[in-house]
């Protein structure tokens, strides 16, 4: 059985005149393995490479999100199929996804199971880091829409009002992307943020709707470097976070010419790498 | 130089009426590698178990911490030293901690990169994971103390009084250890929620303060499970949330009999499991 976004559970309700029992909703959680099937000398190779602890629903756009963001698949066009693996021992959980890959992604599973952060000279550092971005394919984004300021304050309430899984359960991180004019082209949800931003991606991946170059992201917590990194990768010149920025992903964004905008609310926001892209007032 | 908890930098700050430029602060988030040194037969030999992306300060608690979560070190009498790991090509960072491992440790480098989910008779799913668990020495914790519902709606107060970076960044997750009464006996702070879980089980673990079966964890943010998984491996048998729980650690924390609270507010609480450790009126 194929598990739904948010599951029922009975709990029991205290307040300061005491308990009740309540019938509830959760974001459900479990967890999903990416598989990548892939050419080899020897035939077809099959390598699992990531196991994430995900909302189920959107799981191919998860996986070919993630591929992307990670720089393991560089072109959609690389991805000859996405699927369900059955496990022919137990029935089908929907909870590994195979994605097979052309020989033109010239996938390296031996590379990828290298540490890219320990091979740098200084050791492990935000530098480091940085430099492994641009080993894997990160590029400075071109200049990118500028966003009026009112828009980048309308975001978070046009995310908010759009999130069908946070209302049942007051648990989702939600990512967006929009437009220059702040129409919501894509959200999702999912019980952790990097993946809520893994099937945004992959989802403009597989459809192919419009360019990442002409849109902004919106996140509802806060802007680690992780999330920085995949709108790097993407090529997303303008990310909004609805909470606080780390130092890295400031950094990560100033790099790579970034716009990075923290503490989005209806009266303001702070803006932390790359102004110019937000005309104010 | 030694890395602080939050970063200096200049933002522009927008409102409806215009924007200026501000000087703030930034949680810090930098990488840290913890490699495990241990005895085999061929003399010492070194392995990284682990990058992390954290907010630097406690790096020992968190390398330890860690460990002990994930099941790889399960008795602090193993750990024969925690130390920086000296970068003879370049300055010291801060950002690569050693934990020397004894012998009895049995530190197994090739069992770790085994991937546990995977050798599950129903591939990939949360059954599997919780059957994880078992096998890397969780158990139930013993019957632990009963919390007044008073206390558990107290808690939240408590630990945002006493969240330093937090005041300086509005940027950071943290964790606290309490007594029964309500007593804040730990507070870390991190960019990263785990981080901030690891390193508070891992400073009980070096300083040895008190037996967590006595104890109850709050944690700022939602309740994963991953931070339902540390709490079982330290055998702290009560997890309270100020935010929402997902399915899993609901899952997790009735399969181990572990109490778990969410949406912990002064004016009441949702209780997912194990109610008999509270007390209300």
């Amino acid at each position: 059985m194929r598990s739904q976004g948010t599951t029922a559970l009975e709990v029991r309700r205290f307040n300061a005149a005491g308990s009740v029992a309540h019938a509830d909703h959760v974001a459900t959680e479990e967890p999903m393995e990416i598989r990548i099937v892939s050419p080899s000398p020897d035939g077809l190779r099959t390598d699992s490479v990531s196991v994430t602890m995900r909302t189920p629903g959107h799981d191919f756009e998860l996986a070919v999100g993630f591929l992307f963001g990670e720089g393991i698949m560089r072109d959609p066009a690389t991805v000859l199929d996405v699927s369900y693996c059955p496990d022919p021992d137990a029935e089908q959980l929907y909870n590994v996804v195979n994605v097979v890959l052309s020989e033109e992604a010239a996938f390296d599973a031996d590379r990828l199971r290298r540490n890219f952060y320990t091979t740098s000279s200084c050791g492990v550092c935000g530098k480091a880091s940085l430099e492994m971005l641009q080993t894997v394919g990160a590029r400075c984004p071109g200049p990118g829409p500028v966003l009026d300021a009112d828009v980048v304050r309308s975001l978070p309430g046009r995310l908010r009002e759009a999130q069908p899984l946070f209302d049942e359960t007051g648990g989702l991180h939600a990512a967006g992307l929009f437009d220059a004019a702040g129409c919501l082209l894509t959200l999702r949800e999912d019980v952790g943020r990097h993946n809520a931003m893994d099937k945004l991606i992959g989802h403009h991946l597989l459809e192919g709707i419009a360019p990442f170059g002409s849109l902004a992201v919106l996140v509802s917590g806060r802007a680690s470097w992780e999330l920085m990194q995949k709108a790097v990768m993407a090529g997303i010149p303008t990310l909004v976070a609805v909470g606080a920025p780390s130092s890295l992903a400031v950094e990560l964004a100033r790099e790579f010419g970034m716009t990075l905008a923290g503490f989005a609310r209806d009266d303001g926001f702070n803006v932390y790498a790359g102004a110019e892209r937000i005309a104010g007032r």
